[in-house]
């Protein structure tokens, strides 16, 4: 019998695909729900609900069933350390916590990963638990990328490769060249609304399309938590900013419900384009 | 007889501030309000009204009312070029101002700067044209940053400094060392808006204040125009945002209304701070 998938799970559709992709190919899975951000579509699959801080809780969870391989998945917002309960392991992990919190979200979750892996674990990225998860290269649907278009993906491949290197977002939104707007803390969504804010000068419009979303991680991320993902919402989302297009990091992004964004991309006239993962390092 | 000062104004209080001083100094000033922007309280100065393509209009009503400094100063909307009315010595520079458009916003400014230069101009900068208007190095107003707040000053400095060398933006929010906020096509007001609605973990609040926005020049920026212009409602803006305080680039950015800044600062207790141009590059 293969030992079940360890799935630490927060928000989102990220973690319910993972789980149903588990079960479907015989594997089985052990989903633990971050206390606060339980999601109703894992409760009936075998599992506990713990928080965030109960890191000797999860630990001792997950090798009660038997867990080998453990994936963290979905969205868990950046806790507030002073109201986080601790059991004994989580309290003696907090100094390293709070010593590396101001270092970015990838510090931090470094941090968690080698702890599981201290502990016998096998810490694995979404994308090697979902195989079919991760972008492809080349043009994956709508209209193809014009030459405009490719010098946009080009500027902003690098422009959020430079901000990765400082540990600050995974996206931007490049029109004619020009920076739009630069991912940080607020997310891609709220990114994508203020760009539908900006001058019309700068940006396109559904009537006439210009510029792209960019998403790509960090370059010295650690990719087995916490890999950009993008679903239908996104190519939606970047229909109504006006964009032409939304480009991923080939192999480095991933894209829930690949079909839906598809066919998304092709009734709003949105071009899905994964670009070679050395672009604009 | 001096030579008036020939402004080329723009919205906001900073040509003001710089016409006023022009006066008062016994230089007298000329103004040329660019079309779509004019601010009523400059109509009362010698001048004129032109748009932004009639460059050879703008050149003459210069040179007729005798100016050879010239600043440019305010804040005019990116134009949209499909919509600029040119006349012939704007037309002919057009290939070019489409050329650099794409380079960001500071190729476009070095090209207008460079245009007044061949025709005889001496282009300076509101700083030169009103010296009061720097910021100072040091502790400003409101209560002294503490060292929790020098270390989100230096990483929210290497933070702008590197956005720069990118052409993006001016400012950006730190909290705790975390990134939370960048500037690019948005603005600063905007970008405050938006660090007021993060989850209250990661920043702070009007009842605790943590964080700090920091504005610095561009490093390759052409100093003069467009340096980073802070007043009253950026003090304020930073308050209601719930950051402890705001950092400046000594020398390399403007303080409009000082003294009403420094009397926003103490009584909303935010501090300013003047840091060191040499930080975080």
């Amino acid at each position: 019998m293969t030992a079940p998938l360890g799935l630490i799970a927060g928000l989102g559709d990220l973690p319910v695909a993972i789980a149903e992709n588990a079960v479907s190919t015989g594997q089985g899975v052990y989903v633990v729900r971050l206390k606060g951000f339980e999601d109703p579509r894992l409760a009936g699959y075998p599992g506990a609900v713990a928080g965030l801080g109960e890191v000797g809780g999860l630990l001792s969870k997950l090798k009660s069933a038997g867990c080998k391989d453990v994936v963290f998945a979905g969205i868990v917002s950046r806790p507030n350390f002073r109201d986080l309960k601790l059991d004994l392991r989580g309290a003696a992990l907090l100094p390293k916590v709070l010593a590396e919190a101001g270092k970015g979200d990838d510090a931090l979750l470094r941090l968690l990963v080698n702890e599981f892996e201290k502990n016998g674990f096998n810490v694995i990225g979404s994308h090697a638990a979902h195989k079919a998860l991760l972008a492809p290269q080349g043009h994956i649907a709508g209209p193809a990328p014009g030459d405009g278009h490719l010098a946009d993906i080009a500027r902003a491949a690098h422009v959020v490769a430079a901000l990765g290197t400082l540990d600050i977002g995974q996206g931007c939104v490049v029109c004619d060249e020009l920076v739009l707007a630069v991912e940080a803390q607020e997310g891609t969504d709220a990114m994508l609304d203020r760009v539908a804010t900006l001058p019309e000068a700068v940006r396109g419009t559904e009537a006439a399309r210009r510029g792209v979303l960019l998403k790509r991680p960090k370059p010295a991320q650690e990719r087995r938590i916490d890999l950009p993902t993008t679903g239908v919402s996104t190519v939606e989302k970047v229909a109504a900013a006006g964009l032409a297009g939304l480009a991923l990091e080939a192999g480095g992004t991933l894209m829930l419900n690949r079909a839906e964004m598809e066919a998304a991309a092709e009734r709003l006239g949105i071009f899905l384009y994964g670009f070679d993962p050395g672009l604009g390092l």
